[in-house]
This record gives C-alpha cells, structure tokens and sequence, in this order.
C-alpha cells in the first residue's frame, strides 16, 4: 500500500487537526521574559518535546494511520529514532500491529522504549540502509502498510498542525510574526510551510528554517534548485541526518520558506544546555536546533519582531545533561 | 530586620502577583489526554519546575524583596536547595546583594548555580544548623534582611499567586475542581490555602496536601493541633524535608486544605520517572510528589472530578532520570 502524492493544503492540516485530536498533546508554549538567553526580541517557545513518543512526529503517524487503511498485517517502518518510536506508539494506541526495523547497533533503551509501545522489534543489519532493506521485504512479503519519516502527504500534513496550533496558542498572548523551526528530511517545516503559505486571511507567518551545519539538505536543496543528497553528521544527525529533504515538501518549502540558517554543532550544544539549566526543559540536539540560531546570532530577530521556536523533541539521555 | 506576621489575604497575594510579575515565569499548564498514567480522572499539570531557579520558590523571594526594604547589606539565606537558589536568583535580577550560606558538604553544582546567580557563598559548618547558625551571626553582624523559607508573611503570598494562576490557567480549559500540592515546610500550601479559601465567589477549589511519609509535617500538625516536629528523611527530604511546618500557614490550612495523603517514597519514584518517560520533563523528587498521589492511589478522585497537579520542582541531577 503506497502513500498519496497529492499536495497539502490548508484544509489536509485542519482535517488532520480534527481526525489526531484526543491522540496528540496540545504541546504547551511558554513566553520567556524579555532579554531572556540576552535576546533583545519577545520570544514564545512551544515544548512540542513533551508530545506523546518524545517528538512531533506522532502527528504525521497518527494522521497516516488514521487516514490510510491498515491491514491485518498492521504497520511497518525502520527507524531506531523519533520516527520508529512515533509509528511504534501510534499503532499501540490504535490497537495496530507494529514491526519496527532497526540496525542491530541500536540502543538497548530505544528497543526497549520501542516494545513498551507494543512494536515487534526487529534489530537486523549492520546499519540504517540494510534495516530499511529487511523492512522493505517484509512489507512486500506481508502486505503491511508503511510510512515514510517525511516524504508523504499524511505526513506533511499531521505535522502541518503544530503551526496551526502554535499560531493560535500564540495569537492568544498576542501572537508572532516568525517561526523558527529546525530541519532534516523537511516534513515539519513542509507541513507547516503549507499552513503558513497557504492561509488566506491576516498577515503571513514568517517561516525560517534552521539545519545544522552539517546536515544542510533544505540550504543545499534551495542551491540547486531541487533536493540533493548531502554529506550529513555531527550532533543532531540522529534526529536531523536525513540524506535529502522529500520530493513533496521542497516546491512547498520554494513558497512560503522565507530564510534558511546554518549553525554550528556548538551554538546547538549551547542551547542545549542552556534549555536545561534555566528551564529545566530536556531536548534533544535537534530539539534545541532551533534556539541556537537566536542564541548564536545566525537569525538576527528584526526591532520588535516576536519570534516562536519550535522545540521538536525530547529523547535526549538526560546524563547527556549533567 | 523581621517580616511582618500579618496574616495572608485574597488582597496581599493579588498585590504580589502585580509585583512580581515580569520577575518569574507564567509556567504553563498541561492538559493530560484521558486515561494517561492509568487514572481515569481529567488531569492538568501545571509545571511550575520550569519556573526561574527552578521551583516556585521564587515568587515568594521576589514578593519579600520587592516588598522588605533591601538594606545595603543586601540580604542573607541558609539553603543549599531551592530556597537559597530562589533568594539568589531574585536577589541577582533585582541588584542586590546576596550572601548565601551552605553546609561544607554542599554539592559543588549547587554551589556553582549560586555564585552564576551572583551571589557570595559561604560554605560553612558540619550541616545545615551549623550553616544557620553562621548565617544568623551575619545577619547580626551586617544588618541584612533575611528572608524565611515558609514562614513569613511576604513569602506565603508569593507562593499564593501560583494557585491564583492555575485557576485563571485551568478556567481557561475548563477549570479544575482539586489541586495536588505536595507539602514540606509548607509556605506553598499556606499560600495556595489563602487564596482558595478567601475568594468570595464561586466554587471552592477543594485542596490536597501531598506528603511524603517520611516528611509529614502537616499530616503531624493536623494531628496534634498544632504544628510539631517530626523526624524527616527519604527521597524528598532535599526539598520536603522541614522539621516543622510554619505557625503562619497552619491556621490557615486548618481552614483550607481539605485533606492530607501520605505517600511511600517509591511512588514519588516512580512518579519521576514516569514524568520522564511519557513527558520528557525532569522534575525533583519533590516536585513528583503530588502525582505520586495519584498514581499510587493515595488520592482518589470522584467520578468527573477534573484534578490540577503542581508539579512544584525541577531541580534534579538528570543522570538520576536515566
């Protein structure tokens, strides 16, 4: 069973938003005082790294699961990451069969995480490409529904709802103008680049993508003008290592993604560290992606510009964090 | 220089939210999806862990300077914990001096995120008597203000603006008929009491005290009629672990906090670690204490009762979280 290629608009998000309603978190977000992290701008983070499975990747699974029909032989998907964890818990929570893939090296504490959601655990291959093998014979040989991480309209579209949640959470403490969101394969920011692009009535968010320096796909993506394969590592590549952004979120992305910053693996160690020492937020490096383009000066916030930032996951080792 | 023993009116905790607002953080709430930690009762958390210095603490620091007169002497604490993290932190926003007294075996990051706070630190005597009693003499000495830990006037209508605003939070959502609030010397309850049991109208929220059983100071008190020491220790008696709670706050309780429930030290244990594992948040044992309530069973809520838990603090080592 393959995914829809049609594209996403504003009324898949808010269909999206009414079918995974009661299964998803509505995240909270938290306004920090003024010079917080000594930046000058207001700014409203949403902890969208207390969701259901540790990141926002429970939306897209959740609306794929709901809107694609699963056989008997339930859901597949290889990823020992947010990914994996997000399919594994969804399909829990559905009363789905759930086989997850990963690579024999994967973590004890994220195979476990994986079976306490109820997944068949499958650790095979001496890396990520030959579990994506061993689950792809087995999605053929069974018949199981699969979702892709990114590249798929149910998913763009479940994660599509994080902007529309976080707009009107933020309008309700007189709102922003910019969202600062990190990227890998670009399902986030393509879902909510289809929100913010595509919404008729009122100012358009400002949508700004933030990569790591060393996985960069949406910026090497915009410089040649279609997605390209990039070298990718460092910190956050767990969360953020995808090798290219989807097919389906890059002419979205062309429309309504209005800058792409790069920061280094230091300024996102930074922002790390600062979540938890004066917060007491636990991210993940991909989680505090996007804070690090404010903290470290690669996204200059304009005299008065109110900018959100997206904290996109939690599955972090806390002794990470000591 | 003392604090005034007055006692805590409706009035005194809306004039400290005025005046400490823009000083600590609207923490944020979470509403729980039904059924989540097995209780079937509506759930919202308000996480007050991600409030400055990490506990609310704070509020009632900030209440005491803004309203005390700071002499030039600045003002003087006895806390390693969050108290003398709260003091030095308020202390530090508002320019003042801060002189904080610890006992010699005080952790070196505690004492590192006092002096990042600003403040001087004396490490000084066998245990926290001998540290007080140092701290006395400098107060003597230099004409300081010092400031209570739970009881004094200024500090329980601090802590009482964070029931004030759970309330007008909850409300928001739907409101809740119960809050959780676990108990050590007992400054935060007293507050919370004040405000729930002086509003004029509406419904009364009804109010639970959450103890540890070996910290039950109110549960104590309650029982003599007045309060009285007892012997302190466990899990939580880094945060929980006053002797006695304040002659300040008790004819207040005894007015407006509904019920006390002891809990065993391994549901606070397993309270934390269920915090962090289905929502990524790091919280002391302290701060896991009023859920602990729930999920052990110590409380039951009625058929439709909508309980709201104070997640009080966050000020865990979070290599305890793994």
């Amino acid at each position: 069973m393959t995914a829809s290629a049609t594209p996403v608009r504003v009324r898949d998000i808010e269909a999206a938003a009414g079918r995974i309603a009661g299964h998803v978190r509505e995240t909270p977000i938290l306004a920090l005082e003024s010079g917080a992290f000594d930046i000058a701008a207001p700014i409203v983070l949403k902890l969208e790294s207390l969701q259901h499975s540790g990141s926002f990747k429970v939306r897209g699974a959740f609306n794929s699961l709901l809107t694609l029909g699963v056989p008997a032989a339930g859901v597949i998907a290889a990823s020992g990451g947010n990914h994996g964890a997000a399919v594994a818990y969804a399909a829990g929570r559905l009363g789905h069969r759930a086989e997850i893939f990963v690579p024999e090296i994967s973590s004890p504490v994220k195979v476990a995480r994986l079976k306490d959601y109820g997944a068949i655990v499958h650790q095979t291959g001496a890396n990520y490409g030959e579990a994506l093998a061993a689950s792809r014979r087995r999605v053929e040989e069974t018949g199981a529904l699969t979702i892709h991480a990114y590249d798929q309209a149910e998913v763009l579209a479940g994660q599509g709802t994080v902007a529309r949640e976080f707009e009107r959470q933020a309008t309700a403490i007189g709102g922003v103008d910019t969202l600062l969101v990190a990227v890998g394969g670009g399902g986030l920011i393509g879902g909510m680049a289809a929100w913010t692009g595509g919404r008729m009535s009122g100012p358009r968010l400002k949508l700004v993508a933030v990569e790591p320096e060393r996985c960069p796909t949406l910026h090497a993506a915009f410089a040649a003008g279609s997605p390209v394969d990039v070298e990718v590592g460092g910190l956050a590549a767990d969360s953020l290592g995808a090798t290219r952004v989807g097919t389906l979120m890059f002419p979205i992305a062309q429309r309504a993604v209005d800058d792409v910053v790069l920061v280094p693996d230091e300024a996102i160690r930074q922002a790390q560290l600062a979540l938890w020492s004066r917060l007491r937020l636990a991210v993940e490096p991909g989680g505090a992606t996007a804070l690090a383009a404010l903290l470290a000066g690669r996204y200059q916030p304009a005299r008065g510009e109110r900018v959100g930032v997206l904290l996109c996951g939690g599955n972090v080792d806390p002794a990470t964090l000591a």
